[in-house]
């Protein structure tokens, strides 16, 4: 096989076969391919496409080039969103799935940029580890049913390099290349069902409903492929995803969420997300594994689990009865209506960099993170403002000046001023 | 500015302007961009095309990546030949135009794999010197308005740059890339007049008649943009420019041209580029044009000027008398029909790998050349043929088996048999 013959292959949009694509991945994985020739499949690709084939042989071939989980347990599912602004689904559809007799282990990443990361935001609770090893993952899942910790081995190697140089090269934005991006990662988890939460709007991936759509359906078609039980849904990121965004915040969202304390979208959302999982897990019928979702919350049940899970990971428990035990910020900053206005939409990668700003984040892989600086909400899409309301709370514990912090977040905000100004 | 964006612009088709395309054509040949983001703009320009606009930036910007040469002399023309088997039309149409009062100041290159060098061609004569001064190049043009020299300067290396990553990464196939490539070098020689012979066909960048027509075109437009005469003329090479391949073959061929001994395709061919040159030159209408070039071959004024210039440059110039002098061959092999047949046409590349075995030619930059060897084609396309009759013959000095060269020869035949196969 030769590299210039693959490229031009994909130059001319003729199809590549299973053997081609993984001598390519591998090549390029191993150093064989140098940079320059994958950065011209790469853009060949963007402009070209590939064939549903070709991203499922891509997709597998990266799923291959590193470990891939073998856990000793019959049965797991995973659960996986593209970079939400404040998403803390996975802290809530975990423990209920596990309350409804569902195992979900799941591995997860830092927050780097706008996005955060679960296991960021799980380290804000006191003593709790994330660097397990393998036996005591498994050990925790099979007393709870559910644990969440950090990558110890290198998974997927060829989407790490491949990631690296697209952004390196203007070649993101391919729905092929994003679908084995993200599904080469998940595979490699090996979980028996999979969910796949794909957003869109400002600071997803997607920035159209239709994109999304199509990069939903070709990552359930990738998944179901490799032969796993796979449903993706899309959902909109015009708006964060609960009222909180920052570690120690989104944790206490969730745990009230688990509590009982707060429906809405973020309610719904992890019902549903969680309902497609248990229906996929073959619990039963869509409406049956709602109603089992929604009770293991209104019963407690999945808080007993989210609890247990903390406990067995170092962590401090009682957060899950008493949120005030999680890390408090020294600082708060309101953000205000001067006049009366509506509130048309959010830019959820500008509330990603504010919450960086106020120390939520890391624009370096090596920044270190304040655990209580965040954004609530204050206010939802819709929503009728008087002047003096408040639109959002920025709150911090290193930030020291919050002026850069509160231009990001004002230009977070899209609005209409419906009260007259007063000069007329 | 920044890569990324640039890359961007392209790939959604958006029009790069001047100073982009400069800063990026500077940024590559300094090595501050990387041959990976590079090889993915040009990626993107294979697909998505540049506007005419783009394609004169990025040719000036190629240009002006190294030396641009200034003669002491007022007035000058140059032909270009895109990449030809058995082309040794310079040698005839600088002399010509000399004859007329023109002055051909010519920089050349060495052959490389099918394609001969004009350089390689000359240095067949014995005792003649390509790698002259600037100051013996002019005093030579002042005497008899002919030399060709090799490269002694870096003129583009943008262009050098840049097509060793074209080659490495599939992105050859480009016409604009192919315009900017060949007319940042001509540009840089900085003729004031200049005549482009674009082939098409077998072993040609342009494979089909419609592709030459529109790279003649852009190119045409791309000299007249940066200020010089010019005229693109497109010329099929499904068949060699004349009967010899071969550095000392296609001398004498010139030479006996010259010396009024054969008429035909190549003649015309050069005469037809010589009145287009001399036309540009403002030497009067084209038929009149003509007609001062037939005049230049009749009278033997042309040769005079080739005998002249090799004298000057230090060669044996009784080789204009007598082609015998030139070097001559030990071996030769005759390629014959078995049966009765109709050529109908032949691919010239493999006709110039044919020579290249032979030892005519170069794999390798660094491989040395046998002056002697090469081809003579005893048919044109259209002959028919009678069982025995000779198709080709080759000839080498070094080459001690003529298989490979002769499997070679046969594969660039295309012929029909004509003559009922004795069986029946």
């Amino acid at each position: 096989m030769n590299i210039i013959d693959i490229i031009n292959k994909t130059k001319k949009s003729q199809e590549l076969n299973e053997e081609e694509i993984s001598w390519l991945v591998n090549g390029y994985t191993n150093g064989d391919i140098p940079d320059y020739q994958m950065s011209a499949w790469l853009m060949a690709v963007c402009l070209n496409g590939l064939t549903e084939k070709e991203t499922f042989a891509l997709t597998a071939a990266m799923r291959d080039s590193g470990e891939i989980l073998h856990l000793d347990i019959p049965f797991t599912v995973d659960k996986h969103s593209t970079g939400g602004v404040g998403d803390k689904t996975s802290l809530i559809i975990g423990p209920i799935a596990a309350a409804c007799g569902v195992c979900m282990a799941k591995m997860s990443g830092r927050g780097l940029g706008h996005t955060g990361g679960t296991i960021d935001k799980l380290e804000s609770i006191e003593g709790y580890r994330t660097d397990l090893s393998l036996s005591e993952f498994e050990a925790i899942l099979k007393k709870t049913g559910f644990s969440i910790i950090s990558q110890s081995v290198e998974f997927c190697p060829a989407d790490k390099k491949m990631y690296a140089l697209r952004n390196a090269t203007g070649t993101v934005d391919s729905i092929p290349l994003i679908c084995a991006s993200i599904m080469s990662k998940k595979l490699a988890m090996n979980a028996d069902c999979l969910v796949l939460d794909v957003k869109y709007g400002t600071g997803a991936f997607m920035k159209t409903k239709e994109d999304a759509e199509k990069l939903a359906v070709l990552m359930e078609k990738a998944g179901k492929s490799a032969g796993k039980k796979c449903k993706a849904v899309v959902t909109d990121m015009n708006t964060p995803l609960g009222k909180n965004i920052g570690n120690a915040l989104e944790v206490k969202e969730a745990v009230e969420l688990l509590q009982g304390k707060s429906k809405g979208k973020l309610y719904d959302v992890c019902i549903e997300l969680a309902a497609d999982l248990l229906e996929l897990a073959g619990k039963g019928t869509n409406a049956e594994c709602r109603k089992m979702a929604e009770d293991a919350v209104s019963s407690g049940k999945a808080l007993g689990v989210l609890r247990e899970t903390i406990k067995l990971q170092g962590g401090n428990e009682k957060i899950c009865d008493d949120t005030s035990l999680l890390p408090k910020p020294l600082l708060k900053y309101e953000i205000r209506a001067t006049k009366g206005m509506k509130i048309l939409g959010f830019n959820c990668e500008e509330l990603g960099m504010t919450s960086l700003l106020l120390g939520a984040g890391r624009l370096n892989k090596t920044d270190k993170i304040d655990m209580s600086a965040g954004i609530v909400m204050n206010c939802d899409v819709g929503d009728q403002l008087a002047a003096d309301d408040i639109i959002m709370t920025l709150y911090s514990t290193v930030c020291s000046d919050f002026s850069d912090a509160a231009v990001r977040a004002l230009n977070a905000v899209k609005f209409e001023i419906t009260e007259k100004p007063s000069y007329t």
